[in-house]
């Protein structure tokens, strides 16, 4: 059964650092299929793009929905975009698959987290008894799905989104399994070679996914073609927008980046 | 064998901070002996304050020292204050201990760090694969003492201070054992409330030690008497500063902290 890469987008933005993020998982030539949930508001012309870039295109439209996840929504609509993401573990045609949010680049190839059990994930560097739900391994199950959807709807989520739901129906991550602590080099906050210079000085070269945490987002931050950015994840961001998404997008399209 | 709680102040500020620390543990009636590494340049005055507080005071003088700490500081100057905190496991009168930074607050009892093996620490918030070396549970050992001073003239530290020698000896912590890894409310960044203030709100009840790592420190923050402290952790750090520790100093000693 096939291994994916999931991830998300509910507007054109996101859709953009999806598009960056399906090239960098080309760049390292990884084995497993990609995979992007979109909802009903993006564009046609931008999910003929996402089509040539990814394997399978889901539109997740919750409200039109057959399932659990209708009737949930409407009693807790501020869970919106959680229970988008929560449909990846409907993406049962893979037997192991990676979340990656839309604001993740790829830097080496890190194929080998198709080996690890669900849920495997990174700490949380604001909290880390929490892990980030940046990038996780997961079983898509029809069952987990359900049952994440009943958990939401019961319970809530503390932090109002995706990572405090999932932190709270696998709590057992922080105390039960040191294999499901995936190290930080799968999920490494820009913002830490910031906040730790020396430990990214000794251990950035092993670093084999990027998360652009919180904001300015990578599309949020002004590029010179000619000058060089001080990051180089940054660096490689554009790059690979410049090279293969940038040719792809029409007039308004580009205008969701702040490039000039 | 005794329990013990150590600490280290290379100056009167941190002797202070020191101080504040040894009353908050007094406040959480621990059944731990509370220890103080210090350096000769502390002020006799100042000693005498802390041989109130502390079960132990001991003077760690590495250059004056017979032992290997002498020698490898020649050929490593930069390494100093690290040399100082390695000491903490010459105080072989414990047979577990906890190390704790002058800069942390310890808010409700948490004696069961006692029932844990050496090296039981938490994450770093800045790069989650180490573990900060603010509060450490060790086996004090004239073995490990020489170990790690011979260590750290072979291979330096490379963060240039404990955390990355410390995260160099004991580097099978990351991938070893999960009860090695304590939960953040051992350690927790005073950061951290705005950083995931949803967690904070969530498990900060939790909390039991409190770190105020990186600047400013508690007592380089202005406090008026009769204002309240955003932060209910640096309101409880003047609380005990104000009603143990001020009374008992010397107008030039008041000078170290900026309360006015
Ligand atoms: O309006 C939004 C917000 C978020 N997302 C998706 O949800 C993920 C998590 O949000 P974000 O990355 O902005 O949060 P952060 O990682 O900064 O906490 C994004 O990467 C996208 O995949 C989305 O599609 N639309
Ligand atoms: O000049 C110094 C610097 C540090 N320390 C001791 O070393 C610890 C670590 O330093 P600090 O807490 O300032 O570092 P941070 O936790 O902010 O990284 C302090 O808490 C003190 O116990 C000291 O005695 N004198
Ligand atoms: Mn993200
Ligand atoms: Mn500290």
């Amino acid at each position: 059964m096939a291994e994916g890469w999931v991830t998300l987008a509910t507007n054109e933005t996101y859709c953009v650092g999806a598009l960056v993020l399906a090239n960098s998982l080309k760049r390292v030539a990884t084995r497993g299929q990609l995979a992007i949930l979109i909802t009903p508001d993006v564009s046609q012309l931008m999910r003929r793009r996402l089509q040539e870039a990814f394997d399978v295109v889901e539109v997740v439209d919750v409200l039109d929905s057959q399932d659990s996840a209708h009737l949930a929504l409407l009693a807790r609509p501020e869970l919106g975009i959680t229970f988008t993401k929560i449909h990846a573990w409907k993406l049962t045609q893979f037997k192991t698959a990676v979340f990656l949010d839309a604001d993740t680049l790829v830097v080496q190839n890190c194929d080998e987290l198709f080996d690890k059990e669900e849920l495997s994930a990174v700490s949380d560097p604001g909290w880390p008894d929490c892990f980030n739900s940046g990038v996780f391994v997961f079983k898509p199950s029809e069952n987990t799905y359900n049952d994440l959807i009943g958990f939401a709807t019961n319970k809530g989520s503390f932090d109002g989104g995706d990572q405090g739901l999932l932190n709270s129906y696998f709590s057992n991550w922080q105390y039960s399994d040191i294999s499901k602590h995936l190290s930080f080099i799968y999920n490494m906050a820009s913002s830490a070679s910031y906040f730790y210079r020396p430990a990214y000085k000794e251990f950035g070269g092993n670093v084999k996914i990027v998360h652009f945490i919180g904001s300015p987002k990578p599309w949020q931050q002004n590029f010179s073609v000619a000058g060089q950015h001080q990051s180089e994840h940054l660096q490689l961001w554009w790059t690979l927008f410049f090279r293969y998404v940038q040719p792809q997008l029409s007039e308004d399209m580009e205008e969701v980046v702040c490039n000039r």
